[in-house]
């Protein structure tokens, strides 16, 4: 795969895009027998919303595909070339990082999204989603894979479906041979995977956003921001969970903030000081460390900047955290200090997301330091090789007393 | 520590390689205690070679601290910006990674190497060396706190050596706190850490690599090249540990090779068909798969490059691999399908090395398939946060049947 031209590759997703559209009866079909299952299992209604993949939907995979053909091809960007002696150049390349094992719960959108992205990134992935979705699943897959052997035989085994949990598992074992693992799904999946594998995992286990109302804020902006972090939609990482707010600007901005979070149905949960401010339940310290995915949020009185840092980089999970502040120094130090993979000045914490940030369709969110971080797209299922070409220079001739000399030249 | 300018870092730096040359005879000191010790208990001697650390060896990391000090900040360096709307800009923006655990067997350089590379890079460190350097490590690590925290008061804790094995097991646990482990030392010290801790591990566990001389070879040139891949230093992790010839060429080609090899003393297994050319011992299996580290080398006739490729990515080790050749589509594709970090044309495997790459000093060469991969200098000890700057844009803007549209477009 790591060789494929990237015509072959785009060749590959217009076939899939193709055959989706071709498949939409079939798809509809499948849909609706795992549907009917689910229903009758009693699966809770939110999550029957997410299984159903519908004609619509399948058009949205299919624009999906079709954007994901337009963006630049991630494999073979020279990152740096340098000439270490003359006829000596040294390349560092991006390329594949090889195999990728994704499991994913309920939306077999996912299915499509995600394999399309490997297979423009010339990565191989095994996939398992959710039981419930098994038979949608199954034909997605299928409906992939025929489409891309009959561009090519190369890509025969790219994209494999595992029906079992038990197969997920072993694979989850395979730290020889599987480079890394994404799980799109609840946060007690993506721990319950982190802590049964060697191999790198790519994602997030949870998301508790902050938003810091600085002494020095735009108190209407404030309004205007924190109201959207909580209540856009609150059911997502990256929706705010806990509200900071300085001492000096707390007595005018609670009861404001208040007003509207109240008027939109949200429970607050205070301090000991935000209740001298406003009505609402008193936060445990368990409530900081709390991601609520919901109409909740908890808001603490801080004394100063530096308790807001100190509270985020203890209490948070490292993910979005936004400060809203007339002051450039102050919200420079945040930005720096704040160690998490989205750091925000004057607005909202929900703009966290690939999509959003211009990456085209996302892989997920990273909370990990080391490879991808934050909205992960294309480039997070690529790595770099580096690339010497010589024309017979040996190491021997570079040491001792009348050795040669590097020139270390940068050409890129 | 991320928010300390650089040129608070680079006077850190140079205040440590002060000291460390006023620190002279207080370091040998140490040393010679720990060698005396060492010789006592009977260390081999090239192991005694590797512990002392004497003035032309401080005056060596001096050289190198300067060196570090000349190298670009590798924190803050915007690796893109984009317009998602009027006044709201995102920057990818490059940062430490955090807190960063260093484990390394002997050579007290590696104590003065890796906490510099830290402290250039804005990361925390806590380093366990061998037991046998403990003293020679304990007073490099006294001297570079009080030159660092000398400079300021932020570096308290920012270098630290940990005294115990004990305590380096404990640090491996600590998955929520230590963002990386760094080992430096034998393929069993890297095996061992990799098996027991979740945090991500850098670095390789073998260095089997492997020179194939095409059938399109300038023997010539492939006699020079091979004999420098083998012999110029084989202790190490690039040196070549099998070659491969292809059949057309194996007749001309290994007799040749081979006198160069007897002559300098290498001991040479070979499959069936090289014994048919040349005097050897008969390679078993298990010798593809060995890294000899030492004058023994493995040879094996292979039918096409093809078999070659594939030899490589089942037995090899994904370090650093060579081709052979005057064909340029034939070294093209072996370069894109080996899967290894480095992938050389036509020059010796002894070239994969930070210093000689221009990476300045080196932390180590990874074979990881994320974050980073070959050798690693400072860039492989920093990561990026996403900085997105607005004026108070909230999401519910961009919902909807009349929402506001980004622009995404891209600034750098």
């Amino acid at each position: 795969l790591a060789s494929l031209p990237i015509e072959r590759r785009n060749a590959a997703l217009q076939a899939v895009a193709e055959r989706l559209t071709d498949g939409i009866p079939a798809i509809m079909t499948a849909n609706r027998e795992d549907l009917d299952d689910a229903e009758q299992t009693g699966l809770p209604s939110p999550l029957l919303k997410r299984l159903k993949y519908d004609e619509s939907k399948v058009e949205e995979s299919v624009r999906s595909i079709e954007s994901l053909i337009g963006q630049e091809d991630p494999l073979g960007r020279v990152l740096s070339r340098t000439e270490l002696d003359t006829d000596l150049i040294l390349e560092k390349v991006s390329c594949p990082i090889g195999v990728i094992g994704v499991v994913f719960e309920s939306r077999p959108d996912a299915l499509v999204q995600i394999s399309t992205l490997c297979l423009k990134s010339g990565n191989a992935v095994l996939l398992k989603g959710g039981s419930e979705a098994r038979r949608t699943n199954g034909i997605l897959a299928e409906i992939i894979n025929e489409a891309v052997t009959a561009i090519d035989g190369r890509f025969t085994a790219a994209v494999q479906n595992l029906s079992t949990r038990e197969e997920f598992r072993a694979l989850l074992q395979l730290d020889d041979l599987v480079d890394l693992i994404i799980p799109r799904g609840s946060n007690e999946l993506v721990r319950s995977i982190q802590s049964s594998t060697k191999i790198p995992v790519l994602g997030h286990a949870a998301g508790i956003c902050h938003t810091y109302v600085d002494e020095e804020a735009d108190l209407d902006m404030a309004v205007k921001v924190a109201f959207d972090a909580k209540c856009q939609y609150p059911a997502v990482c990256n929706a705010m969970e806990t509200l900071l707010v300085h001492r000096e600007v707390a007595a005018d901005f609670l009861p404001r903030m208040a007003e509207q979070y109240v008027g939109a149905g949200v429970e607050l949960r205070g301090d000991e000081e935000t209740l001298k401010l406003i009505e609402g339940r008193a936060a445990s310290m368990n409530d900081w460390s709390t991601e609520y995915n919901d109409m909740v949020l908890s808001i603490k009185v801080v004394g100063s900047l530096e308790e807001a840092i100190d509270h985020i980089n203890r209490f948070g999970s490292h993910h979005t955290d936004a400060i809203i502040t007339q002051d450039e120094m102050r919200a420079r130090d945040f930005m720096d200090r704040v160690d998490s993979s989205s750091v925000m000045w004057n607005c909202s914490t929900r703009f966290a997301d690939g999509y959003r940030y211009g990456l085209g369709a996302e892989v997920g969110i990273s909370t990990n330091k080391t490879h991808a971080r934050g909205p992960v797209g294309l480039e997070g299922l690529t790595i770099y090789k580096w690339k010497l070409q010589g024309n017979g220079q040996i190491v021997a001739d570079y040491v001792g007393s009348d050795a040669k000399r590097f020139t270390h030249r940068k050409l890129i």
